[in-house]
C-alpha cells in the first residue's frame, strides 16, 4: 500500500506463538494460529488474507521458528519464499521482530512496518484497514511507535491495558503507560475512568526507528541480531543459531514498548478479540438463542456453553451454564468458561506425569 | 433359608428394567442391571450373590423379558435353568411378578417370596439379611404384604415415600399410604414429620396371599396369567405370548400395593440407594478429598464431580462443581448432577432424530 509518494509499508505476521491456552485444541506441535477456530480457514490464513487487503503478497512477511516452515506455507500458499523469516530457535517476540527489522531495513529503512499477531479475531475488516492507514501515516515521520488500542467494552482481566495521555493528530493519543493484566476491580476502575484501552498487541513503526530502539534499549540483543543476520546471509546455519541464542528471551512489550517514548495509540473500533480462551472463542462465534455454541451437540436446559467436537461422537449437555466442552480424539476437557485460563495449571499437572507427555 | 419348620422362602430377582436414567452408560439393549457400575461385577450379579446369602441357588429365581435370556446366564452363572422365568413380552412389574407367583405357587403355596430389584445399592449385607429375616417372619402368617422402608436421611425427590401408621410386631408398622415422588418442600415436610419412609421397591409375601390379591385387584391380568402359564407348560409359545399380552401394563405398586390392605413396613437401615441417577452413583462410590469420583480423570479446582470414562481418552476438568461427565465410545454426556434426571428429556429429543436411533 503506497499511501503517498513517500510512504511505503510492509506487513509482518508473527506466527511463532506456541499458545497452550486453547489446549487441547492447540498443542505444542500445532498451536492456535494453525487451527481453523472460526471457520474452515486457520487463523494464520485469515490473518494473511487480511494483510493482503492492505498490501501485495511481496510486501507481506511471516516470522516464525524454523520448525513451523512447512506448516506456514500450507496456510499461506501465496507467501513468497524469501518472505518467510525463520528464527533459528524460538526466543519470544523481541528477538523475532528484531530479526525481521534487521532483515527488512536493508531494503528501505524508511518503510513502515505493520506488525500483526496471527491468532486474533477481527470483526470489521474495513474499519481495520482504515485504522491501519491512520497508524501508518502517524508512524511515517519516523518519530513515533504507534499501537492500536481497543476501546474496552467490559472489565476484561485477560488483557493488558494502555493508559493514554495527551491528544495528538488523527484522533490518536500519547501513551502514558502500559499496564499488566489487572484484577476485576482494577479493570472496572480503568473502564470507569475512560482513558484506558486494551492492548491489541498490534503496532506500527518505521524500520529505522525500531532499529534504533533495539540498539539503545536491548543492545546485547541488537548485536546478537546483526551477527545472526550476517551468518544467515553466508548460510552458516549453526553459527547463526548460536548467535541468535545470545538474544535476550523477552517480549517486545517488556523489551521495547514499555521503555520507549514517544508512543502513540490509535483508538480502534474494528471488533477485536485475542481468542486467548474458550470463553473468548465463545464470545465471537455464532450462538443459538440460549447463547450456546454447540458444534452439533444436543442440549437440554443449557445456556452460554461452548462445545468444540473434533470426534465423531454425539456430545450431549444437560443443565449446564457457561461450561466449555472440548472433545478431541485423545483428550476431553470440560471446564468452567470463567476459569478456562487455568488450563495452564492443568498442563503443569500433566507435565509432571510421563503418561501424558504426548498429549501436551 | 428355613426360618422354622414351617417357613420356607424363595427369592425373586426382577431383572427386566430397561432403565434409561443412566444413559449413555445404560442403553436399551444393555440396561443398568447388566452394567458393572460399582465394581467389576454387574448390579445383577451383585444382587444374585446377595440373594445367595439368604438361600441356596435352587430357591433363587430371576424374572425378565425373554430377550435378556443369554445375558442373564452370563451374569448369574449358577442360576438353575428352570429358575429363569421369561416374560413373553415386557409388560411392567405387575404381570412379571404375577407370572412368577402363578408359577411358584404350584410348588408350595405357603412359601414366602422375597422380591428384590436387580439394580440397587445395598451397603450393609448383614443388616440386610437381618431385615429380610424379620420381614419373612411377618409375611409367613399369610395375612400381610410386607415392604422394606428406608429411613430418609435427606429430602430426596427421586423416590416414592411410604406413610406409616400404627406399630406392629418386630418393630414394623402398618402402611397408611404409598406416596408418589414429592417435590422438595413436601419431601422436607415428610422428613420433619418423621413417620415417612423411602419406598425401596423390595417386598415380601406368602405366595397364596399375592395370588389372591391378583385375583381380586387385577382380575383381568390374573386370568391372562393363568392362561399364559397353561400355554407355557404345553410349550405353545405363540399362544402364551398372546395370552400374556392381555395383562394390564401396570406396575406392582399401582396395581396391587396401593390398593391392598393390610401392608406392613419394616424400617430398614442397611444403606440403600436405587442408583437411579448419576448423582446417586456419585453418592455411593469412593470419592477423593474434594468429593470427586474421577475414574482416572485429572482435575483443577473441581468439586463433587462424577466421571465415568469408558474410552481411552484423557478426561480433564477445570473449575467444575457437581458436574457429571460420562464418556463412552460413541456418546459424551456432560450434565449438572442436580438435573441428571432430565436425561429422559434428552432421550426424547434424540428419539425424534433418525441419526441418533442407534445411540439410545
Amino acid at each position: 500500500m503506497v499511501l503517498s509518494n513517500t510512504i511505503s509499508m510492509k506487513v509482518l505476521i508473527l506466527a511463532g506463538g506456541g499458545g497452550t491456552r486453547l489446549w487441547p485444541l492447540s498443542r505444542s506441535h500445532s498451536p492456535k494460529q494453525f487451527q481453523p477456530l472460526l471457520n474452515s480457514k486457520s487463523l494464520l490464513e485469515e490473518t494473511a488474507l487480511r494483510a493482503r487487503k492492505l498490501t501485495s503478497w511481496e510486501n507481506i512477511y511471516v516470522v516464525a521458528p524454523k520448525q513451523y516452515r512447512k506448516e506456514i506455507f500450507k496456510h499461506v500458499k501465496k507467501l513468497p519464499c524469501r518472505n518467510l523469516i525463520l528464527e533459528p530457535t524460538p526466543r519470544n517476540t523481541a528477538p523475532s521482530i528484531g530479526l525481521s527489522v534487521v532483515r527488512l531495513v536493508q531494503q528501505n529503512h524508511h518503510d513502515v512496518l505493520v506488525v500483526l499477531s496471527s491468532d486474533s479475531f477481527i470483526q470489521n475488516e474495513n474499519q481495520f484497514k482504515q485504522t491501519i492507514k491512520k497508524a501508518v501515516k502517524l508512524a511515517s515521520s519516523g518519530e513515533y511507535l504507534v499501537t492500536l488500542g481497543i476501546r474496552p467494552t467490559y472489565p476484561e482481566t485477560g488483557y493488558g491495558y494502555i493508559r493514554t495521555g495527551k491528544k495528538f493528530k488523527l484522533g490518536s493519543h500519547f501513551v502514558k503507560k502500559f499496564l499488566e493484566k489487572p484484577n476485576k476491580a482494577v479493570a472496572q476502575r480503568f473502564i470507569n475512568q475512560g482513558e484506558y484501552f486494551w492492548n491489541s498487541g498490534m503496532f506500527i513503526f518505521r524500520l529505522d526507528l525500531m532499529l534504533g530502539a533495539f540498539s539503545v534499549l536491548l543492545p546485547k540483543t541488537y548485536n546478537a541480531l546483526l551477527e545472526t543476520e550476517l551468518f544467515l546471509k553466508r548460510k552458516q546455519t549453526q553459527k547463526a543459531a548460536k548467535a541468535f541464542a545470545k538474544c535476550e528471551e523477552i517480549s517486545i512489550d517488556y523489551g521495547i514498548l514499555e521503555k520507549f517514548q514517544p508512543i502513540l495509540v490509535v483508538p480502534s473500533h474494528f471488533g477485536w478479540n485475542d481468542l486467548g480462551s474458550f470463553a473468548a472463542l465463545q464470545k465471537v462465534l455464532p450462538k443459538d438463542y440460549r447463547g450456546n455454541v454447540l458444534d452439533g451437540a444436543v442440549e437440554i436446559e443449557s445456556d452460554n456453553c461452548f462445545v468444540k467436537n473434533e470426534s465423531k461422537k454425539l456430545v450431549s449437555l444437560i443443565g449446564l451454564n457457561h461450561i466449555g466442552v472440548i472433545e478431541t480424539d485423545d483428550v476431553l476437557l470440560v471446564c468452567d468458561l470463567k476459569r478456562s485460563q487455568k488450563v495452564k495449571d492443568l498442563l503443569g499437572k500433566l507435565k509432571r506425569d510421563k503418561r501424558y507427555q504426548n498429549l501436551i
